[in-house]
């Protein structure tokens, strides 16, 4: 199947490469960060999908036929679009895995989701949770999260104050939590610490890495990166926080 | 002189716009937030210019002569490109002001300047004070800001711990501080209380503003609104936080 693309607003997808390239180590990879634009979770529905668009159609100018939509924003928001428009590309989004995941972990049936604005709003995690039958779900926006990850304090007093704040509700409440955004493994520790070691925490990049059935085999795998801003950042964090070693990246224009 | 633009990323010039209502009370203004694309302050200098390119033709189609640039973003990194690419165009930026105020307020010559990583890295303050004679200047990236004032979290426990993390090196070594950031405003009670009301605390809204001169009055005068995403955001805290009303509010596309 040649290479895959993987697709995010900024970083924050890295989490979900990490898994993509523990599970399949011999697969090959492109992925665009669109850090120009980067975040997309407080934006409007038509903007995140004219930004999510642009970024498949870049991709597929790469030649790949596969693309993780490694946002949950953009998952929640273009993924139908997406596929409509591109019917000969074959997409794994984060939210039909993350759920998956979550269903299979939960003993009471009592489910916590947060994630940006625009990922809540959709209520896209409510509706495919439904389809499995009845649970009890908990949501809601954590919009400075992506922020304190992109500013790499994701250990401070201060964010332990805003997990609290965001995570108060949900205490005692579920069993189970879904981090429907892919900077948030970022804060897993924070977010355990809190909520306490018994609950299970979701992380959308596992799962979704799962649903990516290998065809072709690489013996010595290329990985390409892109990004459509400044790429100094993207590899502190990849390299700082994920131990991902970036050798080559490149800055594209992906805007019409 | 007809109407006067005035530009920012997002809704943080609307701590500008504040002033210039004020203190041009006769002034027809036409406002564009690029909050599609906010926040400017941790992108690249190519793209931060790019974007503030795109804002100022969409201003001069809509047949402005004067642009105020109320983002200091943009008006550290962009003002001299769309000078010289915009010769016609009369530009008011953020900086000289800013930087004037500070010098009349300072007694003991120790300024600090707080703003987003672009701002601080460009230098453009220390340049400016330097124009002046011989100060003490301390800078610093408080990147968190935004954000906290985007989410409307302006008086949380934890933005007062991410204001003492932030202003713990300039506390008792300056005299004054500037403010170099239009979002930063909405900060002023947790900084002031912070830093000790002895503080000079420069806001360079209220500074820009002193340096526009009307020649044309309204008697009926018109404020127009333009955002390039969803303005519910931006309604609410003009609204809330500014006394700012909003009758009509439009959005638009200025990407090329």
């Amino acid at each position: 199947m040649g290479k895959i693309g993987v697709f995010d607003s900024g970083l924050g997808g890295l989490t979900v490469l990490r898994h993509l390239l523990e599970q399949h180590q011999n697969t090959d990879f492109i992925y665009l960060g669109d850090n120009a634009r980067v975040p997309y979770g407080n934006k409007s529905d038509s903007t995140i999908i004219k930004y999510s668009e642009q970024a498949v159609e870049f991709l597929i100018s790469k030649g790949v036929q596969t693309i993780v939509i490694a946002c949950n924003t953009s998952s929640a928001i273009a993924l139908e679009y997406l596929k409509n428009k591109f019917q000969d590309i074959q997409f794994i989004g984060m939210i039909k895995p993350a759920v998956k995941g979550a269903i299979s972990k939960t003993k009471n049936k009592n489910i916590g989701v947060i994630g940006t604005q625009a990922t809540i709003n959709s209520k896209s995690y409510l509706k495919e949770i439904a389809t499995y039958g009845k649970y009890n779900v908990l949501t809601k926006a954590t919009p400075l999260f992506v922020p304190f990850v992109e500013a790499g304090m994701i250990e401070h007093k201060a964010i332990e104050l805003i997990i609290e704040e965001y995570l108060a509700e949900f205490k005692g409440k579920i069993d189970t939590l879904i981090l429907a955004c892919t900077h948030y493994p970022f804060l897993h520790k924070g977010i355990s610490k809190y909520m306490g070691s018994d609950i299970s925490i979701i992380d959308t990049g596992f799962y979704a890495s799962k649903e990516l059935i290998e065809s072709n085999k690489s013996n010595d795998r290329t990985i390409e990166y892109y990004v459509t801003d400044s790429p100094n950042d993207f590899i502190s964090v990849a390299e700082k926080h994920l131990n991902i070693k970036i050798n080559k990246i490149t800055k594209v224009d992906i805007e019409e």
